[in-house]
């Protein structure tokens, strides 16, 4: 008999929070899969809820509308095996904030019968996950069912097979075994869900399905397929992967889920039936035995992923949203032209409206490229200045006694920009405005709360000022001509707010590119996060150039260690301090990296103490001293 | 022999992420119980580094400088126990986002030595609570004790003696059981550490420590008293129970820890050393056989216990981060005039600034208000009037061909009141300036974004407009004279945007008090969070205002069921759309309720679909048929 399964893969984009809508698709889904003749379908993770719900997950009328549309699908498994992830609603058992027991799912159902259904093991809580927060995972079951155990009788009893028991499931005399996401990314937990399901069947399970709600982040398909590959070959069983496209969000970051369902072959090579971010269900013969042939993985080509990710995400979100009208101050400086352009791959040109706003201290070179930009882009231009109004805010508050220093006024203007100028525009225009802050300026906080930091949506603040430049040629490239005006890309970065920021004259912001990028990035992405201390440390070792990835001698960019040590707790200051404040305020942020402000990097508003511990005070010390030796 | 100890309590006032500073007040603490001739001195959880630290646990130099100041703690302890919570960092073991491993750990320390450490069981992951995130607990340690032994033999194990085996100690020939914070709180787990160690011990314990960190929230320590109290009661042992005081933010909710640290007998009647939110540390003579007497609790005085912890937090908050001078837009309305009066307890006047921002729409009978107000206060007082500014906006959008509607100006007054002059104003003086949005306003985005809804801090933001009110005439009480001036109290809240919010003619805001509070409060609230599908229910049922607690009869406000169901949709429509984009980018909030803007209600941004469940739409179809029979 040839060991072989027809199965339907099934790649929903899965709307947040509308199970009616996402059942509809399921169902026309599994319609299909019967007409191709498919023995299985498979759906991903918590297809008809999505995942990122925040405590929508606490309403009991939700839950019930997710329970009454399973059992819809259940009603459709006449004639085929339906996988899919859904939440399980245990009304006679608490949760343990005291609400019902929500179980996170994987349901399998045949000829309206249900098979079997499998608990979540390993439940992320790391990055933008919360799983615990809201689900009782199969770790604290099976705890349950030992304590009630040895509350009897300490039998003896196999721990490994009370965990996977529900875990696989027979298909046409075929045991499969099923595990929900991070089951299988199972490096960092003391616990290997595949394992268990191998052990409880000795060793039969003739494949593994793994079905997923996992976001697009940097780099992470090519981890996937090391480790899914990796768990096959080593198991020596193929295992099917589910993932959902589509976009959910946590409130402060949005995320793009970009599918890439594939099948991994018992020696860990891959095939994958779908483009990513695309919609749709295939149908295909998978021979068991069969050896796809070591064909690699596509490595990815990073700034390419990365704008598909940030397109698809913001027109997502957009659409989910109902925006259909923008308005983009444009200030001539790369960041609002990278936002422009990517919102001229989304919008007709008579739905986007660029707003350039100057004072006094604009150059012609500035004002000219957003004039260029939009004219690039074919959409209405505006130009209205400020002047007059930060003229007016000066001479009401001089008049009541209150004066306002040189910094302050730059502040003044960009205020002036955001929520004077932009907003009434949005509103006029029947839109949004978007905030064009990039990572970099997120991270110190370069920028001002209620101007430049304000807007429905910031598309590119999870990328570093590199990454945005990388982003600007791929986009003119990828148009064929100079979309974002050339200037735009080669003036210095400045947010031209004092003669001290003059870009004709080659000054701007005190932001060192790439250098704070790398050095900012350690503070932020990094695994273990490095602080003045780790970064003082590796200074002195002369190790950090290398540490931190940085193509260049930072010995260059300061004339002292008194020079590179002010630096690094000017920004470290800001980025610990004044600039949490900024970000709890700031707008919603497409994440793409591997750490993502909001959601993903959890800030508590203190003092920027830890700078000064112990070590680090002499280290300093010591640094500041063979200055003067 | 009498069954006693000499205990010291320590109620420390935790400044998170500075163990250096809380280092130097645990020594001296332990120095005064020495002096006092304690056996044993207790502080409470995580007492070295705060809690709600975000993802500063991720540095690992902060956790090694954890370690030392603990370290040094341990130095401390000749002849004297000391019970500290503190993280415990397990070099060789990794947590499951493969970091290092932490754990919220209770160390007990004698001459020096490490006596035993006990990690903690039951973690809180709801409400502002992210224990899994962060820590390894000692549930998962249990299960893996249980994964090797099953690995090797299968032999015949406790799984409570394994639970419980590091969660006692020997104090001068008297077994003393540990429990940190949530351990205690076990009503909704399936586990209770405390039978765990009594158990373990053979019932020998004599007593039970529970050490927490416990942020302030109404009602709590009624909760705690009958929670406490119950278990000494159930199980007949005392219970210790030491809390911090302080101020700990999650970034966007900011929370008043109370201390409140205790002693119940072992007939659950307490004892209690300690005012709310007092730093210090008290050594008494506990006789663990004695009955303290019935006394009952201290039944809180709702309205007193919001005001101190309201105060304590914005006091404490201001002070944690080097704030020195306010500035507040004063409309002669009561929320900005309660939030005047809060500061005017916490700075000295000159330290105050009041700012009346009057467009063609302000009535003389609220600019009379928000004068006297600053007469009553001492502080200074501006009149910086907005006309000019609104018109030269519409002048200028006009200019280049947009208009706005008379909805669009509302909203540029307020941002001109907010992003343009008081945050101008704010840096002139060297301050900030306050948000002074309440909760009900908040729960349906009644307010401008970077116009009403911003600031440093939105002190009221967890108060419904009731509590408000309540908090006005509290505060004047205390005062013993109207220092909310009674127009402020009086008049019908109105934003004054338009003419059709002419308060001299009684016209202003369309939110209908108490109704509204009581409803927004069972959306928010509740443990199981209503929905229009429960609304509609309960008013078709006729119990909608026993339910919700409304003090009146719902149709006396509304004609028809379609009135009733209108004004449903339009504020939940608002709730669960908009106004969760206005949340993301709003001010931090004190919380003081048993739900929080903020972290603790995790939103996400979707539209306001799951109105629209299938049982909602038969319900309101139903309705408007009976308008209609």
């Amino acid at each position: 008999m040839p060991n072989k399964i027809r199965i339907c893969l099934a790649q929903l984009n899965v709307i947040p929070a509308n199970p009616q809508a996402n059942l509809q698709k399921v169902l026309s889904f599994i319609e299909k899969a019967k007409t191709n003749n498919a023995e299985i379908i498979v759906f991903s993770e918590l297809v008809l809820s999505g995942y990122m719900l925040g405590d929508i997950w606490e309403r009991e009328s939700f839950l019930n509308e997710c329970m009454d549309c399973l059992d819809e699908v259940r009603r459709a498994s006449d004639g085929i095996t339906v996988v899919i992830g859904s939440i399980d609603v245990i009304k006679d058992k608490k949760n343990e904030d005291g609400r019902v027991r929500k179980q996170n799912t994987c349901f399998v159902f045949k000829n309206q019968v249900l098979v079997t259904k499998a608990v979540k093991t390993l439940q992320p809580n790391y990055r933008e996950f919360d799983d615990n927060r809201h689900f009782y995972d199969n770790r604290k079951l099976t705890l349950d069912k030992m304590l009630s155990k040895a509350a009897t009788s300490y039998n003896n009893f196999d721990i490994y097979d009370i965990m996977a028991e529900n875990s696989h499931f027979n298909l046409n005399e075929k045991e499969i075994g099923i595990a929900i996401c991070e089951d299988l990314w199972e490096k960092d937990y003391t616990i290997s869900p595949m394992f268990n399901i191998l052990y409880t069947t000795n060793n039969l399970a003739s494949c593994i399905i793994n079905i997923s709600c996992s976001p697009y982040t940097q780099g992470k398909n090519n981890k996937r397929n090391r480790t899914f590959g990796g768990l096959a070959k080593k198991f020596r069983k193929p295992i099917v992967y589910i993932n959902n496209v589509g976009v959910q969000n946590n409130g402060k970051t949005i995320y793009a889920f970009d599918g890439n369902s594939c099948i991994y072959d018992k020696s860990g090579n891959q095939i994958n039936p779908f483009k990513p971010f695309q919609e749709g269900c295939e149908t295909l013969e998978l021979d068991l035995d069969t050896d796809f042939g070591n064909k690699g993985y596509d490595d990815e080509e990073d700034i390419k992923m990365v704008y598909d990710a940030t397109l698809y995400a913001t027109k997502e979100f957009m659409n989910q949203m109902g925006i259909k009208k923008v308005v983009i101050g444009a200030s001539g400086g790369i960041d609002s032209s990278v936002v422009s352009a990517i919102m001229s791959k989304i919008l007709t040109p008579e739905n986007i409206l660029l707003v350039n706003m100057p004072s006094s201290f604009n150059s012609m070179l500035t004002k000219d490229a957003a004039a260029k930009l939009a004219e690039n882009i074919g959409c209405p231009y505006k130009v209205i200045p400020i002047q007059e109004s930060v003229d007016l805010t000066k001479k009401q508050l001089k008049k009541v006694g209150l004066d306002l220093t040189q910094f302050a006024i730059e502040n003044v203007q960009a205020r002036d920009r955001s929520s004077r100028i932009l907003a009434a525009c949005a509103a006029s225009f029947g839109g949004v405005f978007t905030c064009n802050a990039n990572k970099s300026e997120l991270t110190v906080g370069y920028s001002t709360l209620y101007g430049d930091l304000s807007g429905f949506l910031a598309p590119i603040a999870d990328l570093w000022k590199g990454q945005v430049y990388e982003l600007a040629k791929y986009i003119n490239k990828g148009a064929g001509y100079a979309l974002i005006p050339k200037a735009s890309i080669e003036v210095k970065p400045s947010a031209e707010l004092s003669a001290n920021q003059d870009v004709t004259k080659g000054l701007g912001d005190p932001i060192i590119y790439p250098y704070h990028d790398k050095l900012f990035a350690s503070w932020v992405e990094r695994w273990n996060r490095f602080t003045p201390e780790d970064i003082l440390k590796l200074y002195s070792d002369g190790l950090l150039e290398q540490e931190i990835e940085y193509d260049g001698n930072i010995r260059d960019l300061f004339k002292t260690n008194k020079d590179f040590i002010d630096d690094l707790e000017r920004w470290w200051g800001n980025y610990a301090g004044l600039s949490v404040a900024k970000r709890i305020q700031a707008p919603p942020v497409i994440g793409t990296s591997r750490r993502c402000f909001g959601w993903d990097h959890r800030e508590t508003q203190v003092p920027a103490y830890f700078t000064y511990t112990k070590k680090y005070l002499e280290l300093k010390k010591e640094l500041l001293e063979k200055d003067n030796g």
